[in-house]
This record gives C-alpha cells, sequence and structure tokens, in this order.
C-alpha cells in the first residue's frame, strides 16, 4: 500500500450507479423548480452504471418536512429515465432521484435469454435461488418467510419447474417486496414551489380607488370601489389591483403631469408613500378607514374577485420612519437626503431606504417584512411589489420565505422593467410572477422570439410572464397610434398567449392620449384624480369579457407554456396553437388557435398552414373548427387553408379545433 | 417581530451580487474541466447585483493547495464577464469568480456626469471624501497613509480641484489598493485538470512486440521492437502503444482465428493476462525480461516516442490471484467462474474480477492502482484502458486520481465503445482520452453532426476524442472496400480533426482482409504472430508521414476543438477549416482547410466557398494558399471557388490559408 488505503474505502462508498442531468431544476439546485398544485410534474435524469445489469429508479418526492413518496421511473431511450409527480398541496416541496441495481431483475433477463436459447440453466436456477437467499437475508420478517417458502419449494423441483417458479409474478413479486435495493444511490435533493393556481393563470384589473367618486372635484374612496366590483367581475378579472393606500407625504408634493409645483388641491403620487397619518400599514385617511377597507376585501372575495396591492419600498420625506428609524436611510454629509431616481425617471416626492444601512440589518428587514405580514393578514395574498430590481435580492429571498411560511399562498408579482437576468434572478428568488417585455414587442419575430424564449429555455422552469396590455407608467407607443384595432390587437396577444395578464383601466375604454413624445399618459392617474365614462362608444368591454370568458373555458390558455407558432405566410399575421395533450400520449385534446394581425390599419387575406399534424391527422385531413369569438362551427378540409382578418371589424380570430366527432386520429 | 429575526440576520449574509452560469464547469463543479498546460482558460460568468452600482470581478485561480491568482474579468455584454487564467504547471488547479461592489467607481462615474452636466457637485464631493475615509479605515497602513495624505489635501482644495483630484488616476489608484471590496461575493469553487500537452495532442502507433522478430515462426522481443523506432519515428509518431505484454494463462487459450482449439505453438490472446510465471506486473518471458524492457523504453525516449501500455482488467484462469485472492472473482455455486463476455463477444480464455466481492475492498482496488504505479515507476506514463465501462465508474475515479497524485503526467486513454453517456462520465471521473464513434461515421453530414457535438456541446470541456483509424478488434467495413483511397481518406480525416489519432500497424500498408462478412482481421494478429513487409507497393508511408508533419507544424491541428464546417456544394466533400485566433481578437492568424471526399472511388469537381469573412475579408476578397500536401501555393479571389478531387491521386487537400503579405484584413 503505498498510498493511504483508506481512501479506497471513500473511492468505494462513491455510488455506482450515475444520476445526471435531473429535469427540472433551477441553477443546478440553488433555486426552486415552479409549478402549480394538481399539475403533473415530469421528473427526468439519466441514470446508468457499469455493465449491462437491469437499473431500477424512482423519483421520491415530499412537502419540506413531510413523508417521502415515490413515483415509479421508466426507461425512456438513451439512459434517459422519466417519472411523474402529482404534488397535492401547495408549498414548498422537494425530489430526489434514487436509483438501484436490480439483481434479480438482472437474473431474470439472462435467465429467459439462456432458457429460449435452449442451454442448460440448472446452474443459474442454483444461482437465482442463492440471490433470493441473500436478498431474504436482508428482508423484514414478512417479505423474508415469503421468500423462504418460496426457495424451499423451488429447491424441491425438478430444473424446468424452477426455472418456470424463478420466472414467474409471484417470484417478481416477492423480490421486489423484499428488494434490498443494492447500490442505491441518490441525486441531490431539488425544490419545488408549489402555488396555487392563480400564481399562472389570473386575468387583472388596475384601478385608483380615489378616482371612484363618479365626481372628479371629490375624492373617491374604498366604497366607491365596492360599487365597481360587479361590472368588473361581469368582464372576467379574478384580481383587482390598486396602487398604493396609505398616507401620502406632503413635502415635494408632485402636481399634475408630474409637475414640482402642486396647487392645495393637488392629490399627489400615491407612491410618496407616508405622513404623519402613518406609514406603509396604515390607510390614506380620505380612502375609508380599516373597516372600510375590510368590507372591501370582504365584498370582493363575495364577488369572486381578490384585491391585490402594491407593495413599494420607499418613502415621502414625511414618513414615520425617518424619524424613528434614521439608521434605516442614507443622509448627506449636510444632513439632506437623495431623492429617488429611476434614470431617466425622478421622484422628487420619495427617498429610498438603504438595506445595508448601520442600524437597518435586522430592523429595516423585519419592518419591511412585517407590513407584508400584516396586510396578508388583512386577507391580502398578492402583492405587486414596485422596483423590486432597486432592492437586494437575498432580502427578497429572505422576505419571500417569511411571508410564504406564515401564508403559503402569497403571490408576489415584481414589477422589474430591467436587463434580463435581473428579471429571472428576481423570479428565482421567489416571485411568482413578473412583468415582461410584453408591452414593447411588437413585431412577428419578435413576439415570436420573446415567446420561444420564456416557454422552452431555462426560465420555463422558474419565470411566470404576466402581460400587462399598459400600465399607469406605459402609454404604450403602439397604443397612441393604433386606435381601437390596436387595443384588441393587444388585449387577443395577452390573453391568448400568457396564463397570467394585466390591464389598467382606460385600456377599455381605448385611453391613449400622451405626454407629447413619451411613453406616458397626459393627465396621469398617477398624479390627479380621473373620471371616465366606462361606457362610451368604441369602447371593446363586450371584447374582453369575451376573451376572459374562453380563457376561463380553455385550459390551454391558462398557462404560457406549451404555445406553438405556426406558418401563416403574412408578415403581419401571428399564428399560434396550445394544446392540452391527450391523456394516453397520443396526440392532442383540442387546440387553441389563434390568429393575430399585428397590423391595426390595413385588411389582410393571408395562406397558412392549418397543423393537422398535431392531431395526427395526414395534409388532406379535416379538423372541426369552433370559432370562439363569433361562435359558429365549420370543418377545414386539407393542410393549406386562407384566412381573411379585418382590423375594422375584428383583428384576430380565436378557435378551438377538434378532431371530428367520431373521427379517429 | 412575529418569526426568528435570527433568520434576518442569516438572509442578510446570503451574497448581495449574483454570480451564475460560471463557464466552463462539468456538471455544475461535480467534475472538473479540462485543459492543457500553456493554453488561456477562459472562464465567464454573469455578475449583476440589485441597482446601478459599478461592479469589478476577477477570477481567482491556483493549483490545489497553491497560492491563489487573481485575473480581472472585464464587462462583457448583458450581465456577462470574462477573464482569463493561464496555468503554468500539470496537475490539479482551481478557480473561483469574486465580485465587489466597486464605491468608489460608482462615485466617480456619477460625479463626472454631474460635472458634465454642470451641476453644483460640492456636496458630492464631500461624499467623495468621506468615502475615501472609510476605504481607508479598512485598508492596509501604506494604503491608508497614501489615502489620508491625499484626503488631507483635497479637503484644503477648492470644488474645482477637489473635484479634479477625486477624478485623477492618482485616487483611483490609491483607492483600488486599499479596495475593501464591499459586498465581496464568490461562486462555487471549480476544478480544472491541467495536463500535458500530449493529453491533447499526440500521434499513436499500435503494434504487437511479438510480431517484430521478421519470422513468423520466431516469437519477438523487446530488442525487435528497438529496432522499429526509428521507421516509427520518421512517420511522425509519438505514442508506441503495445497490447498487453504480460504472462499469457494456457487455460482455454484460442488459436488463430478466435477458434478454441489452439495447437501447441499457438500463442494466445495476450489480454489472456497472467500465467504461473506472472500476472499484471509481470512480462511475458518471451518478450524478454525487465532489463530489455526499460532498455526499450530508454531507446523509444531517444527517438522521441513515449511507450503506452495496455491496462486489461481481466484474469487467464492461471493468474495468480486465482488462488492468492479467491474474494476477488465470482465463483459460482458449483465452485467454477463465468468466462467473461462483452456481447455479442466471448472471451472464454479469461474471468473477470468482482470490484464488491468479499475480500476485494480494498485489496482488489489497491492491487490494481499498484500495477498501474509499477509500470509509472518503470518510466510508462500512458495506459489505454480496455473496456473500462464494464468497471465501476468509482474504481476509476479514485484509481486515476492515486496514480496521479504520485505522477500527475500520466495519461489514460478510455477503449469504451458504448453509449455515449457512459463513455462521457468516464473522461469526467478522470480519462484523459477516449476511443471514439469515429470509425463508424462515413457520411458527410454523420462526420459534421458527430464533430459538432465534440467541440460545442458540453463534452467540449472534458472529453478528448481519440481518432483511430483501425485497431485489432475494429477492421472497418469502409477500409474492408476502398482500397488504398480509403486509407488515405481515413488518414486525412483522423489527422486533421482531432489532436490525437491512432493506427494499429498493417494500416500503412492497407491492409483489409477480413474475417468474412465480420468487422473482424483475418488472422488475427490477437491470435497469431503476423510478419509484414512494410515497404510493399501501395503503401502510405509517405502521406502519413507528410499529414504528422503538417500537424506538427500547424497549431490549429493539435487539438479537436475550434473545427468549423463550411459550404462545399457535393454530398461527399467534407469541407472544414480550423484557425488560430489572432492575438489581438481581430480575426484568424491562418486557417488549415480541408477537403475530403468521403468516396474512394469517383473524381469530384464541386463548388465550395471559401471562407474570407473569417479572415475580414469582402466576397471579392483574396487570399493566400499553400497546399501543404503538394508544397505549392497561390491564391484565391473571390468567395465562390472550385474543388477538383481525384481520389485515384489524392483523395483530400489540406491548405493554409492566410491574409496576402502586406494585406490589412
Amino acid at each position: 500500500m503505498t498510498l493511504a488505503s483508506i481512501d479506497a474505502i471513500e473511492g468505494v462508498k462513491r455510488p455506482r450507479i450515475a444520476i445526471e442531468a435531473v429535469t427540472p431544476t433551477v441553477d443546478g439546485g440553488r433555486f426552486p423548480v415552479k409549478t402549480i398544485v394538481g399539475r403533473d410534474l415530469v421528473v427526468e435524469a439519466d441514470v446508468f452504471a457499469d455493465g449491462h445489469e437491469v437499473l431500477k429508479a424512482d423519483v421520491l418526492w415530499r412537502p419540506l418536512g413531510g413523508e417521502w413518496r415515490r413515483s415509479p421511473m421508466a426507461y425512456v431511450i438513451n439512459d434517459r429515465w422519466r417519472g411523474i409527480l402529482t404534488p397535492d398541496a401547495i408549498g414548498r416541496h422537494e425530489f430526489v432521484v434514487e436509483a438501484w441495481w436490480d439483481d434479480f431483475g438482472t437474473f431474470r433477463r439472462d435467465l429467459t435469454k439462456k432458457r429460449e436459447a435452449g442451454l442448460d440453466v440448472r446452474l443459474e436456477t442454483d444461482e437465482g435461488l442463492l440471490l433470493l437467499e441473500g436478498i431474504a437475508a436482508q428482508a423484514p420478517a414478512d417479505a423474508a418467510r415469503t421468500l423462504a417458502d418460496f426457495i424451499l419449494a423451488a429447491r424441491a423441483a425438478d430444473v424446468p419447474t424452477r426455472v418456470a417458479e424463478l420466472l414467474s409474478p409471484e417470484a417478481h413479486a416477492a423480490a421486489v417486496a423484499a428488494d434490498p435495493r443494492a447500490f442505491a444511490s441518490r441525486s441531490e435533493i431539488f425544490g419545488v414551489e408549489v402555488e396555487r393556481v392563480q400564481a399562472e393563470f389570473a386575468s387583472w384589473y388596475e384601478l385608483f380607488p380615489r378616482s371612484e367618486s363618479g365626481d372628479p372635484t371629490k375624492h373617491g374612496a374604498f366604497r366607491d370601489v365596492v360599487k365597481r366590483l360587479p361590472m368588473i367581475r361581469d368582464m372576467g378579472f379574478d384580481v383587482l389591483y390598486f396602487p398604493p393606500i396609505h398616507p401620502i407625504g406632503t413635502s415635494n408634493r408632485k402636481g399634475p403631469n408630474n409637475t414640482l409645483t402642486p396647487g392645495p388641491t393637488d392629490v399627489g403620487s400615491p407612491y410618496a408613500i407616508g405622513s404623519p397619518e402613518g406609514g406603509h400599514d396604515a390607510l390614506h385617511p380620505e380612502l375609508g378607514s380599516i373597516e372600510d377597507f375590510r368590507a372591501l376585501v370582504q365584498a370582493a372575495k363575495e364577488h369572486g374577485l381578490e384585491i391585490a396591492l402594491d407593495f413599494a419600498i420607499q418613502c415621502s420625506p414625511d414618513h414615520p420612519w425617518l424619524k424613528e428609524h434614521p439608521g434605516w436611510f442614507k443622509w448627506r454629509p449636510d444632513g439632506s437626503m437623495k431623492y429617488a431616481e429611476n434614470p431617466p425617471k425622478k421622484y422628487q416626492d420619495i427617498v429610498n431606504v438603504d438595506f445595508y444601512g448601520p442600524d437597518a440589518v435586522p430592523g429595516l428587514w423585519i419592518g419591511l417584512r412585517d407590513v407584508v405580514l400584516f396586510w396578508a393578514s388583512e386577507g391580502v395574498k398578492t402583492f405587486r411589489v414596485d422596483n423590486p430590481h432597486t432592492k437586494p435580492f437575498p432580502f427578497w429571498e429572505w422576505m419571500i420565505a417569511e411571508v410564504k411560511a406564515k401564508h403559503p399562498d402569497a403571490i408576489f408579482l415584481s414589477e422589474a422593467f430591467t436587463r434580463p437576468k435581473v428579471m429571472y434572478r428576481l423570479a428565482k428568488v421567489g416571485y411568482s410572477q413578473s412583468y415582461t417585455y410584453f408591452t414593447w414587442r411588437n413585431t412577428k419575430h419578435e413576439m415570436a422570439e420573446y415567446l420561444t424564449e420564456l416557454t422552452t429555455t431555462a426560465p420555463k422552469d422558474f419565470f411566470r410572464p404576466h402581460f400587462f396590455v399598459n400600465t399607469p407608467d406605459i402609454n404604450p407607443y403602439f397604443l397612441q397610434t393604433s386606435g381601437r384595432p390596436g387595443f384588441l390587437i393587444r388585449a387577443a396577444l395577452a390573453t391568448t398567449l400568457s396564463g397570467l395578464w394585466g390591464m389598467y383601466n382606460g385600456f377599455e375604454i381605448c385611453e391613449s392620449a400622451p405626454l407629447p413624445g413619451k411613453e406616458e399618459y397626459l393627465d396621469s392617474e398617477k398624479y390627479e384624480i380621473r373620471i371616465r365614462n366606462w361606457n362610451q362608444p368604441g369602447n371593446i368591454i363586450s371584447e374582453i369579457t369575451r376573451l376572459n370568458r374562453i380563457r376561463k373555458q380553455n385550459p390551454a390558455l391558462q398557462t404560457h407554456l406549451g404555445v406553438t407558432f405556426y406558418n401563416c405566410f403574412d408578415d403581419q399575421i401571428l399564428l399560434y396553437g396550445k394544446s392540452r395533450p391527450k391523456a394516453d400520449g397520443t396526440g392532442v385534446e383540442d387546440m387553441i388557435l389563434t390568429f393575430v394581425s399585428l397590423d391595426p390599419h390595413g385588411e389582410k387575406h393571408a395562406a397558412y398552414e392549418i397543423p393537422l399534424w398535431e392531431f395526427g391527422l395526414p395534409d388532406d385531413g379535416t379538423v372541426a373548427v369552433e370559432d370562439l369569438m363569433r361562435g359558429n362551427r365549420f370543418t377545414l378540409t386539407g393542410k393549406s387553408q386562407w384566412i381573411y382578418v379585418n382590423p375594422a371589424e375584428m383583428p384576430f380570430h380565436v378557435w378551438r379545433l377538434t378532431n371530428l366527432p367520431g373521427a379517429s386520429a
């Protein structure tokens, strides 16, 4: 022994069976994969060892701290194995792949071959019985007894009988029950964040409660919002989201159109949070009391709506924290403080906290967490977080975990419009959903490329895109000149491409007057009260209502995943399908096929391919079509077809394709 | 504090700066990346944090247990950073990416912007000096003193002077020297196996020493091999590899052509290792003594050749280990032992060891390791390992690490012709090189696809392909019917596509007589002594010599990496280039462009594109060409060209392309 022999013993303990390339995982297991309760999660791994022995593999999984369950994995191809787990509860789960040497399986395989080759297998049967004895010796009492009985009987039999018995289902079952799982090895443990359905499928409506009085001279209140709930619900929305509802500071208050010279009656930006009347856990007095808020949350619930609040970590200079916790902020040498910026935007009415300031750890972190916990205790479980990319990742990872420990149904939406890797990291550290670049993707190529990135590359396992068609901050250039057809185009794209979509009010009446040259609204509701006539001519309420209903009725539209782009031979018609695979894996159950003309102005007449092949049909096959917007039904025969789109009428089609009744694929 | 506040403190310790997607790595760091001493290793990572502060990053690296060195990383694009480390010694190394908050860099960036905008920056200069004070407080004495002097002088100056001083190179240098690296975070540590050049670039020649007597009735010996060294060296080979040279068992000895009825003078397969005369650490007596072997190793060295031995872990039934260590083998219930199989091949003359047998751990593992250490101590540093895929991965990982700990220059070649993931795993656990599917890739598409997999996907970082054109086990079907041009085709492909190529003797005289219908040689040298006439007509020795010389003269051919396939509009002409990038990154220094007609029978005349763009040239540009096989020089103008290949003369061209002298790209 020229080198340390103990190393040999360490070496021999390394797993004999290789388990590689486990999917789905995020950054090698550093972060959890995301999924939805009740959905199948397909786990795959490369599993192999030296030699030619039969292997077996399971995926083991459990809610954190719970009991492990086992799902068998099956061999697919090229040493790849696949298993399925289906979480039935929300909360953090974990899984691990286990593989082992199936000694008796190897024996049965080899014995079968030799018997078929007509060889003398007496010695093999002796070996098989010895193998079972070895297995019995390590087995629990019951299994051991069954095996012992089996061995005793087989030893007494002649060779052909022995062979038949060793290859019998009974022997197989007894060996499986007693399997010592020789050379069992396990992958790392990987996390899975299982969330409620609304983390992936929900339709959001955003409004400023202060604009709900119906009278431009009167500050709206929570009780005014209650009156609006039926209309919002009738349009098919699930989540009603408010910008901040806390006391608004008066120092450096903004006037209309982001001016710095407000008049005495100007309401200021609700993002300038905090005044002597309170901070992040207080309500703006003019909106109502905590009782009024509770009544609104309850009324929303009764209408099947959920309230989402804005979590904006910034303070008006009048926020109580500046006096109570000066160490949570960064002061300049002259005792002043820098206002917030998100270049090129300037926020003169707010200051930022300093997460690593002298007294900020852990006080500030806990204080912020407790704000969220407070609203969660008031029944709010969904939080839209303002500019999370300017706050530290470790804060979010810790804070979201803390909140989910108490409220596993909490959902956080990241409002980070920044570089892609930063946006993805926020999803990794815990955000359920994220705003996206959707608003700035207007061409056919851009849209297909972006959706392909989101649904087929790494982000598919952890990043859920939320497609807002507009926000109080974003009055898209496209909509400023598109007219009503443009609003229909963007609504159709958002509702059919992503499980999550949202609109800020005004969209349904095609509001688009810009601050000249900017992507901002004129007379922005961020700085003033806006009263609107929801029934004004040209509104698209009925189309939005129909789209939201189609989403509810068609599971394929309840996620961004599973989209495929098809050939439509016009540069401005985007054609895509989303399907539900059949349970038996032989094709698709149905498909939602959507045509959207991205040109709001001209009529289009274009050739396209209807994806018959997805239904297992030949190029001259026939599918049944239901036009979900218009309600009519027809059939189409043959792969090559023509489509007509007239934006003046409706710039898109949403069809449900099925096999013809009675036809077999 | 509704939840444990200690968790906030834990959370805050998590790195503020994200370091993701570090490359190159193998299986997330489980295995080392492979490289060659003296070669630049480009390390990249995504590095980013919250906010808009200036970051810095270094890659730190060292030989295991040595001192860390730092190489600065530079920002590339989209939060990607890049640095280079250049190991100057062989052995295991490790690297880690470190990133930190460049507080003073952020200050300088912002101050510059504000000065350019003409703002009052008095307060900013105060902040800058406070920042430097903070840095000085954490700095080593020297750097702190420099900073203190600087601060004192700056405080006394007026604002414009202060600004100039704060933005001066001196201030920058002083701050860098004292940089406390705020929020420094590190990636995981990743391993790098740095090997000698021969791990990636070597030309191998294989022969059976017993065939070297020149007389078919006389057993060859090591001293006969010595006489052959000049000829092998003149052909340009670096490594001379022998099948096993140990005593050969007589039990179940194989006769000619793998028959089971040998005559008394039949020599048997050298893979039936072990007889009463000794086992894996003994020499077959008819080959010579240990002194003869040492003389051969020494003579080879003097000729610039290195000896490679075969490490075949199997035993003839006559191997001493069967009596000395019965617990290292698996016995059947009747006291017999199964012979070895590698379906469909049967090896009736050998038995396998049992790595997890009752007495095998750690005795057998140590025994096998010590065999390799013994030959290493005799000056053999390269081992071709027979069928490693039928032995446990943990054994190889442990054994190779043990040998390399004593002999960091050891090289192991894996002879695993099996499923791809198994072959790749063997490379991951420590093999420097591997046999490949090259021998069975014959069409243009197959070859390009295989090379693309090896050079652009995960294996590029750990798997080095060794392109053997034939072996004693493989008489390729292609060569059985191709005639001499086929041998030239395969030699050209192997020598220009991979840094590692090898031939088993007989190839240079175009031997191809098969065992009918099989991919085996007739009268295989595995079972009998074969005497050949090396100068027989039609031999391709001069072509092989030329190809090996071209490899030595052109660094681009000394690795499989860096190959690009180009358009040649003939289904049977493979066109590819390998280039050396210029040091300044502005294109390529030169390119070896190779045309190989894969059809050994017909002439070809085909259009192709000469890759002018790689030289930064327009489509009507001109390159200088040197025909490396024929020695002539010419120029080519314009991207579209025609090539003529006549297999009867030479089925390939190897050109060196350069910019015209005096021309600037």
